[in-house]
């Protein structure tokens, strides 16, 4: 039972050890350094590292370090980039040289990712070199990976999970905790799972970018982000929260996509989940994808979303992959035709907003309840995903999706409209 | 964005066309060619299905059936056996001439792999030929090609989890429904997800397989099924479920590996699962697996274990991965070096027994608590897995663990013993 003895079975593998230029040393940039330090047996080194400000101290020795980064794509010896920056554009410009150059990329940077997916596939055609990015999606858990090689030729219905853990953080504490959430929110900066600005994960853009990669991986669907609508939890209002804990429900903020027809539908939004749906238990930090499979049924995958060691995890498994010319194959692109995303969807939804405030009962496609109390108004009802969409941004309306909303691509609307409380 | 472009990308990738030739046609062989039938792309075609009994009515023509293996077995035209037959010797003497006939294998045998797996590690590296069995390890999580894959690099301490899915149906519905213990068995029966020998499930002998070969796969060490010990939940007494609800636990049947020192210890076991635990949540046929790892800390999947299509998934995509000359390459096997798997453990635990039985507080590493009532008696504390074993044996003893049971390897016996009820 030799290593060597393996070499019969395995002959076709070849494992190569890589040389890695790193940009960035930020959180996940030292917990991978730090992974791949205590990681016996891993094929591959950090030759450099190209850093912003030269004025910060760095735990390890100087020489590792360069402030340009055209010596990192420059240099013939290094196999693969490691781009681990904030700037999604400045990211976007390496990702796209360093392929030009010959080299493969890991990368963890969602946002960069979602605005160039479509360009980043087709640069891969054109150059012959793999991008990927596990640890873009959900940190820890194997999705993408997942979904490429293991539910290869499954017909998958849809994926849906809580993929941002500084917004399950907040909702976590401020249901077990009561705290407030200011409290909650800042707490969460403390410790490092919300980003210094909160909009991004506060406002829902920070799982729509990963709900966008998601999509292509799941149906072969390539989708701007901005085409996708995102409803943050900023403006759930103490009434939203007393209503949810008086029914025993917590919210989460849910990132989803499926399938209907020849059409994928995919948003973020607050949900009521029940104390019965497996996310209900998904608390603090963690997140989790549900994929609907059409043989394998529910599955549930849990772990840590973020944080240096779970994502840089994420990220060595990528190098680790590379050491034997793994690439996305991107299957469901040629496996799904005719496939169009779309907005034109009825969700159940409950919408709380001020007084005075321009919604109305005849606004729903089916009207199921309301009332009003206190200077607010509260609706329960069916109502156009775009229609919610355009409500988000008014000041004062709290949108949360129904617990186990149903969700109907959209016809002509025919709907009668009740009226009271008109 | 052509199929055709992306061969530029993926040129070394080739997929192959399989024929295949079955052997055994029950609840996995027909969801399998259900799912082969409605899946479209999956370049693999069943050739000839092996059945055994003459006179059974078959859903398809009767030219796909054979009933000599000589006939699969020496058809050079057939490139992959799937083997889905009961008998695990039978099936291991097909696995074994498949090879060495030059044909890889997918199988879903648990206990054939459990009792074999050693030597057909060792027959994939003399012939060069893969055996995949993604199946045999609860169902439709696909926790081997995970294992194999992803946390390929990552340290990993430890796995644990709901490994079977009747047992967990059981204990589900006596504690949700408060149904007899009996019925709920008949009922698991009746819709197919325990064993018509339930022995296998309620004693633990089919978690213990999956586990000996999740074992192999997370720590690279090779043990036998008959080296494991493990404990069921058929002594399970009312008064056990009356102590779990009272402090608002739930029984799981669980089974776990972990890694301490240079040491690997395994087993199954019921254990009392508090409402925070994550897989308190796993309800019905569900299964679940947590990994512990050093970098991605805890991840959970969750999936049904058992079923004709979930099982059938899982088979498929083996099947898939053959497409592409796929293998295990055992990782850990030559990651990890000088572990040895032992019993020598020290758990805590709730014993309880009839009056009588020859248990005494000296038994225990360390006593904590004990009571009697109604001819029963009750001991909670720390004792060596070995003797719980010995008592899992006797009549009228259930042991069950403690909620987040402490586990230590056992050193030599010096703690005190106390002396109350003794």
């Amino acid at each position: 039972m030799s290593p060597e003895k393996n070499n019969t079975i395995n002959s076709h593998i070849k494992h190569r050890h890589l040389k890695l230029g790193l940009f960035g040393f930020g959180c996940v940039g030292q917990g991978l350094y730090h992974v791949l330090d205590e990681t016996p047996g891993i094929k591959a080194e950090i030759k450099k590292i190209c850093v912003k400000h030269r004025n910060k101290p760095r735990p390890l020795p100087h020489e590792l370090f360069t402030f340009d980064g055209a010596e990192i794509l420059n240099d013939p010896e290094i196999d693969v980039i490691v781009e681990l920056i904030d700037d999604a554009d400045a990211a976007f410009k390496i990702v796209k040289e360093a392929l030009q150059k010959g080299k493969s990329v890991v990368t963890a940077n969602k946002k960069m990712l979602a605005e160039h997916l479509e360009e980043i596939y087709e640069l891969q055609q054109t150059y012959g070199k793999a991008v990927l990015y596990e640890g873009s999606v959900c940190g820890s858990i194997p999705i993408i990976r997942n979904l490429e090689e293991y539910y290869d030729n499954d017909l998958l219905a849809g994926i849906e999970g809580i993929f941002n853990g500084s917004t399950n953080y907040i909702l976590t504490k401020v249901f077990e905790e009561k705290t407030s959430y200011e409290d909650a929110l800042k707490k969460a900066q403390e410790l490092g799972f919300a980003e210094s600005d909160p909009s991004l994960d506060v406002k829902g853009f920070d799982p729509k970018f990963k709900l966008v990669i998601a999509i292509a991986h799941t149906f072969g669907v390539f989708v701007k982000p901005e085409e996708v609508i995102n409803i943050g939890i900023d403006r759930i209002s103490d009434l939203d929260l007393k209503f949810a804990r008086d029914n025993c429900y917590s919210i989460k903020l849910i990132a989803r996509a499926f399938k209907a027809g020849n059409q994928v539908f995919g948003f973020v939004a607050p949900q009521f989940i029940e104390s019965t749906h497996p996310l209900y238990a998904v608390r603090n930090e963690y997140n989790a994808v549900q994929v609907q499979s059409a043989f394998a049924e529910q599955q549930l995958f849990v772990g840590k979303g973020a944080g240096s060691y779970p994502t840089g995890s994420a990220v060595l498994s990528d190098i680790s992959a590379l050491t034997y010319d793994y690439q996305y194959e991107y299957k469901k692109l040629h496996q799904l035709h005719d496939l169009a995303f779309s907005n034109r969807l009825i969700v159940e939804a409950f919408v709380s907003f001020d007084l005075g405030t321009a919604i109305s009962i005849s606004d729903f496609e089916h009207f199921e309840s309301g009332y009003a109390s206190h200077g607010k108004q509260y609706m329960v009802g069916k109502v156009s995903l775009e229609k919610l969409h355009k409500w988000s941004k008014l000041d004062g309306v709290g949108i949360i999706l129904a617990p186990n909303a149903s969700l109907e691509p959209q016809k002509e609307a025919t709907t009668t409209k009740e009226s009271i409380l008109a």
